[in-house]
């Protein structure tokens, strides 16, 4: 889920609510607050609070809520992810300990952390490996987190080569790791497709998950340009891509129609 | 400064006070809180705030606080500098913003940064150059900082070949920029050196400014090992290098003896 904010970047807690009642609507199977892609690295800890506060109250079980309590510091992760416990989450997902482009940890290290943040915790834990954390997860190590702490059986790889990491995973993790999520957005989606009983799955910050929700996609409702929907307003997003081009917009446009997500009704 | 934590890593703001009276006795110029070496990635906010508060109410102005306000938010960072200076802060410290290896801001969004922070600002800001920032700070983006933004006045450079940017800044900045810190802690004491009308530093975490406070180094008091000095309780240091073998602490001792820090008497 992205963190919304106001101009002034402020939170907008109203719109964060909305995103909620979105993703129900689209029939996610599930949420993810404070992640990167919510932009986390933004926040302060009491905007985190409040973030993890709202979407949980205001989720009130419809969607299961997962939220990631990554720190530098085990105390603090810990801290965290008891908080997203207690105020009913049902997962919580947790990048290795890292700081810019230096500060990382070994795997003995890396170990000794997730024990640390998970001793006595109820509910499961995702472990993430992302490019931009310094601090390595090669698949031994990511085997080893699912083997030797009961509470890691997801796990969300946003990495190169995503799809023959996760293969190797399932090969090397077992039954230990059954949750293997691809968090490279959908463009990874058929190399990573699998059938349904080996609960993968697709982990990203796209704002379509009705059209991608279930692989094969569903064929689509509507085609071509002309079908008459209203049109919506549109946010421009001035975010650390730039603006897009006009042309490329409405050519995007287009192309999303085809598969008519949701999204271009609901907002 | 280091920040000092108890062995379960809660503050120890007793500790904190004492760094701040040793730094006095040993004639220090200034001291920094908050700091990358200060481990400011480990603490809550609630604890960068107790950190801040405890340091500048002993401080009381026996000698001059820098506080490193960094955040990725332009927002927060600007909350964290205010806040250094209502409470007596002499300076800010600010890296470019950064996350992980791969966040990063282009020289515009740096610029656009350090002016949002500073913006009505009364007092200095010293731009930190850090390795493990994955935001590049160029010779001609830290003197354009300078020439643009008038509270930005002092550097901290702790990048490899820090002699030589130093000496390309003080050409490309000049007067706009007079405050250059040597960041490499004591190893580039040398080649960095100049005189004191350059207004040149050494900014670094070790526990002894006093033998490194003025180059050329003052003469030793003592010589050798059997000057019948007491035995101080020694902290056994088990950080992220790990602990040092006995034989290795000891031979580095004896060779600090020589240049009788005021730290082995203090402690």
């Amino acid at each position: 889920m992205p963190t919304v904010f106001n101009e002034d970047e402020e939170l907008d807690l109203h719109g964060q609510r909305r995103v909620i009642d979105f993703l129900v609507d689209a029939k996610a199977d599930g949420a993810c607050v404070l992640a990167n892609y919510s932009e986390q690295f933004s926040l302060t800890d009491e905007e985190r609070d409040q973030v993890l506060r709202t979407t949980l109250e205001h989720a009130a079980g419809r969607i299961p809520v997962c939220v990631t309590t990554s720190h530098y510091s085990a105390r603090i992760a810990r801290q965290r992810t008891l908080a997203a416990q207690r105020e009913g989450a049902a997962m919580a997902m947790l990048m290795a300990p890292f700081f810019g482009t230096t500060v990382r940890v070994d795997e003995d290290g890396v170990v000794e952390y997730f024990k640390r943040v998970t001793d006595g915790l109820a509910i499961d834990l995702m472990s993430q490996d992302a490019p931009m954390s310094p601090t390595p997860l090669p698949v031994g190590l990511l085997a080893r987190l699912a083997a030797e702490i009961p509470q890691v059986r997801y796990v969300k790889i946003e990495m190169p080569q995503t799809a023959d990491k996760l293969r190797a995973l399932a090969a090397a993790a077992g039954g230990a790791l059954p949750g293997l999520f691809d968090g490279e957005e959908a463009i990874t989606l058929i190399p990573t497709w699998k059938p349904a009983r080996e609960r993968r799955g697709r982990l990203g910050g796209d704002p379509a998950p009705d059209p991608l929700r279930e692989p094969p996609m569903r064929p689509p409702r509507h085609q071509g340009p002309d079908e008459g929907r209203p049109h919506h307003q549109q946010r421009q997003d001035q975010g650390p891509l730039g603006g897009l081009h006009p042309d490329t917009r409405a050519q995007l446009l287009e192309i999303a129609k085809r598969k008519d997500p949701l999204i271009l009704h609901w907002a």
